[in-house]
């Protein structure tokens, strides 16, 4: 295959995307990850969730963002700014339709959050990083394929 | 953070969207990964593209493709699979509206595309990952942030 | 700021949409507006909907619609012409993914209907406009933002 | 026609949707308006534009926000709040597609940008309203009807 | 294969889509069709048009209906119950995103436009049918497949 | 009414789309056209469903695929063409939003799948053509108009 050129457009080592990705799908640095995000001071949490109705898959991001002390329950401007990182992330998991059950397939995912500024200026702020990875297909053993979505924002 | 479990819903070590990803994102294990690709006897390309016309996107994608030889020229069946999965993945990285320039933006993307078998039974057949990993923004060096597609289709 | 130029586009004091609209927002001229209206010899109505179910909202729309006399209840074409008016008006709302409840979000709206002829020939016949104003966000009081849509449509 | 009641689920007289509506729509009281604007420390402007291109509709409205000083040209979590806020007003105004000339129609809109808090919490910091008024249709005087937008973002 | 039922729901032998469609797809009753059509009181057309250019997909359908006098020119009304029926029509052709050589594929197309009234009740006056048939795929000869779009409007 | 061409852009008398559409549609030829299908050595089945459940029609497509073997129950890779067909053919049915009930919509459709190699190169392989026919419209008898969809898919 081909050499592979990597992405350096903006801060090195603060790809909070590529990092939020990693998080899921990384069987060998997962240590590393979290000491790297630790360092970072940034601020994430995993978890799964296994539905047909996407307003399951919402409420279990925005569950483990608040409990997890990700994002603040109490300020609006911080669940907006996850609920279109969700939604973004979900255009990539449904490739259409942002739709689950209603269209007869069903999903089983892991999902990671992180908060920090990917950027170098300070003045950019924090931003958002919502990833989901699993599988999407009928709701039958077997009969599905992988999926991927990323949303970012900043918050 | 919280602990992470892995999916493992289907043939492990065959995660054909995951090795995908991982094509573009893993710093640490590509020769690994390109062994494992080898060893399941797999096909699959890497490249980049950056532009604000989808169809360039598209073109860029197919070309390396078929040169490769990661599908046949020739048959159209080949062609359909892998334009349906550059279209899913570009859902992903577009997150909406499947435009690029004529909404005002760029994108500056890694692709991958693999082709193999990633289920048990034979009888599955080939099937194709295509993953697209990069910055979409404005038209303005820094405006930009990461953005992940990853389209699976049978071939 | 910059001074400000008005559409003029169309049947000065016949702007059916923006008629539609400041019925709902305007706090000052709504006698005045009501009277235009009715030298206008044009039909309309207002009402509220707050729902999670897209299709509340659009039964909400209609039922106004048939029991105020703005559309004939027995001729499909009348509905018709709702009924897309009142999608496109949606579409305004929701940003995206016509979706209410099933992406975990809610509504609290008022709507009005307006239908007579906005252009100066009468060939033109009636038309329907249908404004929606008010909130939509998370199910948690507070967690919301303003959203207007306008569907427009010859009936 | 029945009697309407007002939406007051947050900060009354702080309703950035609706003020940056009025100040497309209203013909009495812009006067009054931009006084209102100013009482609260906000920021905005209006502009017009027409065109078959949505890019130039998007490139209009973000030079207008950085020329007249409502967002910071260097930051681009800035540029990023605006560029969200005009998708969604565009979703409003195309109904559908985000696609205008390549769809065959034109439009020829008034745009305003507000930028403030309308929530009571200081907490929630500043938002954007971006709307978009005026007509869309085919490219022949006159084969037009009336559209509107609103994309509200937190930035 | 399984006995098959037809659909009676409305006014029968005068389904203006199927008609629009068998206009199209028929090989052995186009004659007879014409008659049915003529006998009907009905307006209707036929053409061709393959392109990458959605815009002018929509022009070659805009311009036969009004050449061959099934809308008139000068009434907007009835440009914009063509229009819509076309764009439906698209979204059948292109199932997804209404886009043609933006994402890189090109469509060969007949199409039929039939004007009338296919309901029972006079009241229910003319209604447009628009039907789209022929072929999409990549810009290579015979990397292709049949589609097909209707779309229906109360004119 | 102008003379119409037809498309001859691949392979002549296998048109899988236009056979699965005249299936539906065509008072006159269906056991000619079963004899054409059984010639060709291609599977097929006709159906009926109505539902406000997006679904629902899915499954009732997909269950009819299955009983009358045009598909293999137990291999992923068909069950995951026949899904994107029967997505692709709800795209022409519904227009825009892949949705029925959910806004108030409801459907009475007859469907036809088969399976055959459209094409003269035997390394085309099978394909899969789903045509959906019938009506849409408001849950109210005789509120209603017709629909089509065609999805197309490699096997």
């Amino acid at each position: 295959m081909r050499e592979l050129l990597r992405m350096t457009t903006f801060s090195k080592d603060r790809q909070i995307g590529r990092l939020a990705i990693m998080l899921l799908l990384s069987e060998h640095d997962q240590a590393e990850q979290q000491k790297m995000i630790s360092d970072l001071g940034w601020l994430g949490c995993t978890g799964k969730v296994g539905s047909m109705d996407t307003n399951k898959v919402v409420a279990a991001i925005e569950t483990a963002a608040k409990k997890n002390g990700v994002i603040k329950s109490d300020v609006y401007r911080e669940s907006h700014a996850l609920y279109h990182a969700i939604m973004e992330a979900l255009s990539g998991v449904t490739r259409g339709q942002v739709q689950i059950g209603s269209v007869l397939r069903t999903v089983g995912l892991s999902f990671s959050i992180l908060r920090g500024n990917p950027y170098e200026s300070e003045a950019e702020g924090d931003w958002l990083a919502v990833c989901l990875y699993g599988t999407i297909g009928a709701p039958v053993k077997g009969s599905e394929h992988e999926t991927i979505g990323l949303g970012i924002n900043h918050i």
